[in-house]
């Protein structure tokens, strides 16, 4: 056995034993130490970066460490074994996953304004905000020795009486805690219902003069990131906010990476343990706290997430979706609680699940095609999730087709060696002098927050506009010189947005020609995505009519540096829409409209799903699409023409 | 702080820290150590002996311990506190509920008889066996490139087929085992399911071989004791039978006592926790070994107990029974279920309940009552249920009527100084010669066992042998002299059933002047309330044609012994049925058979409920009652002719 100590920037070293031998990456996660390892610990993304500070520690050298780096203790630690007591600095570039863990308010002016365009819309199409969750008073005549019927016939006949429904049904929830809620109350009781045709369901009752929140919780559950809102069931009032990160992320960037994880021993539990106990919960807690109610009174639930997402959620075996012939354990489900994996809240809340249509199209897609309303228009539109994968719904009125390709977590700055999700100290935004090659960017924070890396946005605007000053070819290599584009020991070339010393971190800003590689196939696989579905349906780019683009990209996205670099078909400009976290505002909208709710049911049994991987052509799509803007610029006339 | 420690005759000592001046049973009862105190702690039954070793106890003397016994260090724990370092002796006779929390196999082969008769009678009533739970077998075509319908769709769709039945409702606990268990068979399986007219819910999938039995439990809540049955659901077959003690028990004997405790800060949850997680849990536990299924595989509960353990079990408040207007939470409930408190067996184990009817008449008395068939004939008949509390329920097919009197712990030994209730060591029947004054007894147990103490059946025969021989007045007092009549320093006569060097304890076991005037109060509070209620409905003892005799006061019972004390009504002695647990025989009924279950509700809604403590005239009826057999010998012409 050898004895490892991981430290930190800040906070308490980790010590823990394992035997000589053992991988270092693993060693971490059994110690619950976070490293960052999108790619699941094949060396391919170059994330987990360690430092060596004393000890022994087998590993080999990657493309991701320059020699300096080497000499200097940098190692990758999935690519690292322990060999006797070592000594482990996990420096915070590595642990940038515990700080988008934070929880943040979703509270960007921009975000909420999108956030109301989306219930708007959703109203408009006649969705009302209508659910069957109401606060009903009740006043009973107390007990005498004359009228001496026990607490839960009093108080089901006031129901009965008031709700002129027979059938009342009182879990034991409320049954627990009746004598002691109608003596205190003096049988002067407010209850939180549900009312169908024939049956109320009683959440709960209180006192009176209580002040009583009917709260309920809608939660976009990414791949990446987990968004929420916490509302007031009765009105649609947003009570509080938050996103953060998707605790599963140590155990792989991507849902393949994941299913894998969920397989070994325990995984199913660990990545169950990793999205409940340790995102949802403390989520839950910290927004009820914000929104001064107790979590007991989140009486209903609603979820939107991909279908790995839901099947890991739910501790439900995730395995077959990735092999063939991918089939998922359920599309959708009507009976599932709180209780049951567990999340802290009303302990009979019922969990609204947005369904899913297929292994790689879930719930997210089709809670976002319902407020996207390509349903409810005749003008055939194009709905594009930018998530760690990339999904596209297309139709309109008449009909819907949906497909899902795997862009890789590119866009949200996975695969890219200064990349990262749009938190601070992001490049959001770029332009570049075609002269000087000197950049000018917008970063993500406070006034004076010097750059860390990239995010999507930042990402499409740099490769934008390096091809726009024919910095670099069509196959992304950089074809001019300057003090900003340098070239590595094996040739590989790369552009300085922000030299070391004038970043945050321990290096360079760059952006290297594997990274711009990754993301034009990345990009690629979006655009042949379209291209391969329109196919199949006898229609041609150019008869969209709206592209609705949504996730978490974010609302800097530039619309027409996506099309220059052949990432977006090439149509008016003023056919596209930015509609922020529709996978949210669908979870929104489900919770509270119950006409929305059947909704998206309705679409999810309307869509068709489109299997790509199966496809033939689609393949030779994608290679086609692997160049700027495209081997065929037929297809971007706007771009050429530039 | 002083340092208690508790020592036994078998096991390790325990060893505690307590404030000085504690109360030596509550320390007790936080250091986990079983104390037998049925009185609660208020030194009336003198159940609580434990024996000073060494170090300082402030204790007062009671009538209980003897001068002789006090200076050799004997005191009552709940009047003892502690006053230093102290080393306590817990001797056997005060941890014998320890012996009576044994599991015990139901299986002497007249509780068997009484038992299968039962069933038998149920059904010649044309409450046949039938429930809506059953396994179905379902084989789906796996799934393709060309047939990706989920698995739980395929699963609805197999069943849909399969029942003719729609609404299939697959819960959370299945879908999460769904993906392995269909692909582990072939897409071949068995479902248990339960299936109602319009709907089914499905409980189980598992492989088509497995060898699944479809498991349920019927539980008797006593006061005192708690006896289940687990069975398959399929064909009514026992598995497994097992009697163990309600650990409640040491929060007190009776009901009253209990609710007390509970009212105290965290009582609720240690009266619940005593009877689920100590007392049914390993019941439950070591039944299933015993029957060689799995816990999980209990798909439905059936539980008779009286208001207050019905109460306690849930956790819920039961203090409003005991006061005015005494108020239930309440008489039946149809939405318990095992997670809710929790029973470890199947995750959506339905609980049924036999209802209650009032604060002091509970399912076990309507789970007896259909049982008994009163309600089923033309006969007058009376039902009698001697619990630690009695229930009568009198009528035929045309009318029922019920009442509670409060007849104490007696009939299972307690509120005696020798009493116990009826497991090894007890005498269970007696005769005394009316000569010599010697006694004969037969005593539970394998052959050689010496006597320890009386169960209710041998009290009532020492106590009417003693009449019978003039030993002992109508007040029960001593009248003749013997060896084997003492008198204490009070003067307080008893009578020495076996002298200590005879015996298997520490003193002689003997039945005092004190026990003989508790049991009297307690045969008394039984046949005033007969006579009460009776009058209520004009009708006279004479009137009586079936008296059917349920309880745990053991098959022993001699009937004309009661009949000559003046406990039961003097009619003849054909008249009289032992229907042995009938509450448990009931909830065996109503947990295999649905006509049972609507049965007991139907007989729970048509029975009248008469509070007998608002009665007028109980009182002087109850006065009335205190002698042998009665101030009114008129009552029982055939006593006073012998």
């Amino acid at each position: 056995m050898a004895n490892v100590i991981f430290r930190f920037d800040n906070g308490e070293p980790v010590k823990v034993s394992t035997a000589v031998g053992e991988n270092l990456l693993e060693t971490a996660r059994k110690a619950n130490v976070a490293i960052d390892a999108p790619c699941s610990g094949n060396g391919s993304c170059g994330k987990c970066r360690v430092k060596l500070l004393s000890g022994k520690l087998d590993s080999r050298q990657t493309r991701h460490i320059s020699s300096e780096e080497y000499a200097e203790g940098w190692r990758l630690a999935c690519c690292s074994h322990v060999a006797g007591d070592v000594e482990i600095m996990v420096p915070d570039i590595a642990t940038a996953y515990k700080s988008r863990m934070k929880m943040a308010d979703l509270s960007s002016p921009e975000e909420i304004r999108i956030f109301d365009e989306s219930k708007e819309r959703v109203e408009a199409a006649g969705l009302t905000m209508e659910n069957n969750i109401r606060i009903v008073s009740v006043k009973m005549n107390p007990p005498s020795l004359e009228d001496t019927m026990p607490d839960i016939e009093r108080l089901i006949r006031a129901l009965q009486k008031e709700t002129g429904i027979q059938h009342i049904r009182v879990p034991y929830s409320v049954l627990r805690r009746l004598p002691d809620v109608l003596r205190s109350s003096d049988f002067d009781v407010q209850c939180v219902i549900s009312q169908s045709k024939s049956h109320v369901f009683v959440y709960e009752v209180a006192e009176k003069n209580e002040d009583l929140i009917v709260g309920g919780l809608a939660v976009d559950i990414g791949t990446t990131s987990v968004a929420a809102v916490v509302v007031d069931m009765t009105n649609g009032k947003i009570l509080a906010k938050a996103s953060t990160g998707n605790a599963q992320i140590r155990y792989g960037a991507d849902v393949i990476n994941r299913i894998i994880e969920s397989t070994k021993p325990g995984g199913q539990k660990r990545l169950q343990d990793a999205i409940v106990s340790e995102t949802l919960n403390p989520l839950i807690q910290q927004m009820c706290r914000a929104a001064g109610i107790s979590p007991r009174h989140i009486f209903r639930l609603s979820v939107a997430g991909n279908s790995t997402m839901n099947h890991l959620l739910m501790g439900i075996n995730a395995d077959p979706l990735r092999m063939e012939p991918y089939i998922p354990a359920f599309f959708k489900t009507n009976s599932f609680y709180a209780p049951d994996i567990p999340l802290n809240v009303h302990p009979d809340a019922h969990i609204i699940m947005a369904p899913n249509i297929g292994s790689y199209v879930g719930g997210d897609i089709t809670a976002g095609t319902l407020v996207s309303l390509l349903w409810n228009q005749p003008k055939f539109s194009l709905f594009i999730d930018l998530g760690t994968n990339g999904e596209l719904v297309f139709g309109n009125s008449d009909f819907m087709m949906s497909c899902a390709c795997s862009a890789g977590p590119a866009f949200e700055g996975g695969d890219i060696s200064c990349g990262m999700r749009a938190t601070d100290g992001a490049i959001e935004a770029c332009t570049i002098d075609r002269e000087t090659m000197e950049p000018t960017f917008h970063i993500i924070g406070d006034e004076g927050q010097k750059p860390v890396g990239l995010c999507g946005s930042g990402i499409i605007d740099v490769i934008a506009e390096l091809f726009r000053c024919g910095m670099i070819s069509p196959k992304g290599k950089f074809i001019r010189e300057g003090k900003r584009i340098k070239h590595d020991a094996y040739g590989m070339g790369s552009y300085v947005l922000a030299f070391e010393e004038e970043a945050e971190g321990t290096k360079d800003v760059e952006i290297t020609e594997v990274d711009i590689d990754n993301f034009i196939r990345a990009k690629g696989a979006i655009f042949s995505a379209i291209r391969t579905m329109l196919k199949t349906l006898d229609f041609d780019i150019s008869m969209i009519e709206q592209v609705y683009v949504a996730g978490g990209i974010g609302s800097g996205i530039n619309m027409q540096n996506a099309i220059n670099i052949g990432m977006f078909p090439d149509i008016p400009i003023e056919y596209y829409h930015y509609i922020g976290n529709s996978s949210l505002s669908g979870a929104y909208a489900m919770l509270l409209s119950t006409k929305a709710e059947r909704k998206v049911y309705e679409l999810a049994k309307n869509m068709t799903y489109l299997e790509l991987s199966t496809e033939p052509g689609y393949m030779d799509e994608f290679v086609a699409c692997c160049f700027l803007p495209h081997t065929d610029s037929s297809l971007f006339p706007s771009v050429s023409q530039k």
